[in-house]
């Protein structure tokens, strides 16, 4: 199961760092052979500056990553991503062929703009709740939920929140045996809605 | 004030990205100037992997990096940082001269190393708690805390017990409001021990 993370100059360095920890401490509970690959994929090849000033560098671009099972696109300063259209094109091709696509906090905007949430029950950030629900009338935005689980797409909350739906994700794609040994394996009380 | 955080190959990706999280959010809620500089140290300069396959790029290595008020030692596969000479003169050195120090997991067995927890009382991941003691019998280690603070001395639990301790650690160096305005940023459910 391929685990693509998309980031951005400026995304939040808990929205991807958190579900990269969950998917590759998964991976060290395994018994067997490797549940996940986790790979962070970026528009461009070269480091990448999230928010605070922190240098990281995506294993692939937009361009040269292998297929994704499970997208996830993270949050942050995401408003000029909304304006990428060959990002909002890659966004939705790449979640048209995957088997779940997911958003971390305001990363919600993101898959929203790039059409991927048409009529879905949602959430995002505490704090960007009233601007998803008025940009994107279509969708239903729900608040005070760790994360949203529509079926093929789940939503979280902030930051943090990005963790709990991970966990989620290993439960539902895994087992919730190793979803819980993750948590324990990260000392993470992980809130289940 | 300098935090800057000690991280190296195979360090585990939340024990320095959740402080770097903590820190750098407590500094986009203050009200006027920048309450915290945050900065990864390395040993050389260049990228290094965190475990699962993670790069980055420190801010510094161990030879050019500015004044550390709040030095933050972090988890992960440590051992090869047990073996150098040169990292454990550093961190005792840079230890002694700096206001505050903090480990996040394994990360105590590399102060206990550098001979800076002589005498106090510890915690580390749940998993290395009887390790830690065997190999440091001088030192108190207590489990089932989130930290320990032992005033110029603090030492986290397992991987997110350290967004715990840097939350206190805000609240200790700032205030308990900024805090939980941070907790409440990241949506996280900061566990006050």
């Amino acid at each position: 199961m391929n685990v693509g993370i998309y980031i951005y100059e400026n995304a939040e360095v808990l929205d991807f760092s958190g579900p990269f920890e969950v998917f590759t401490t998964a991976n060290r509970l395994r018994d067997t052979e490797q549940a996940f690959k986790v790979f962070l994929v970026a528009e461009q090849a070269g480091p990448v500056c999230a928010r605070g000033g922190y240098s990281f560098n995506p294993h692939y671009d937009i361009t040269n990553h292998p297929d994704i099972d499970l997208l996830i696109v993270v949050g942050g300063v995401h408003t000029e991503e909304l304006k990428k259209a060959n990002v909002l094109q890659w966004v939705a091709d790449t979640a048209e062929k995957a088997r779940m696509v997911a958003s971390v906090c305001t990363g919600a905007f993101i898959l929203a703009e790039a059409g991927v949430l048409a009529g879905c029950q949602v959430t995002t950030h505490w704090e960007d709740i009233d601007d998803l629900r008025q940009s994107y009338p279509d969708l239903t935005v729900v608040e005070g939920r760790r994360w949203v689980d529509e079926g093929r797409i789940v939503t979280s909350g902030g930051i943090s929140a990005g963790i709990d739906m991970s966990l989620h994700l290993v439960s539902k794609l895994f087992s919730l045996e190793l979803a819980e040994k993750t948590a324990r394996q990260m000392e993470f009380d992980w809130r289940k809605n």
